[in-house]
């Protein structure tokens, strides 16, 4: 696989990029939330997720205060190198609801 | 599983939502794009994938040009009503280079 340096990532006006975590052992999709290079970095460095929290403001460590923590598998960049997938091992469900992902619930079809 | 209405789904300032597209048959996540409320309701309503492009300030109906259309077996929505997660049977490649995926490249490792 062709690999991208972290410089090259196009980063927002904000200095995020979105970044998909994916369960890598089960293939689900459990979350998605945001990285700035710092998180990106602490991200690759130590082998668990990182992200910029939107809502606090701050540098956040997944499972930190949960225990939760994610083990990080493999980090992908797309075509435009502007969003992060990050394929994890996750010690406990991605979602603060206690779901394993954050996307349990269906949008209602208006067909 | 539950059901949310698309009237409590979060627009962000510029009226989009994230929406993560995952191959429904292999589960590989396929690309990201971006929803407003008019690209969900036709995804919903068509069953095909439509997405508003931020680059060309356009709706944008996926495959319209290429023919790789990705018929929509379900919508899902994260915790916080700021994400969607399509999964989807596709017709083809999701990424203009070709690759199935927009996610072939690693981000480099600089531990």
């Amino acid at each position: 696989m062709e690999t991208v340096a972290t410089k090259s990532l196009k980063f927002d006006a904000q200095g995020l990029l979105p970044a998909i975590v994916q369960d890598a052992e089960t293939d689900q999709v459990l979350m998605l939330a945001y990285m700035n290079a710092e998180s990106l970095q602490l991200t690759l460095s130590r082998r668990e997720t990182y992200f910029w929290s939107r809502s606090r403001n701050e540098l956040w460590h997944k499972g930190a205060t949960s225990g939760n923590v994610q083990h990080v598998d493999e980090v992908s960049v797309d075509c435009d190198a502007d969003t992060l997938l990050i394929r994890v091992h996750p010690a406990g469900p991605a979602c603060h609801t206690g779901n394993q992902t954050c996307f349990y619930r269906h949008v209602e079809t208006l067909a």
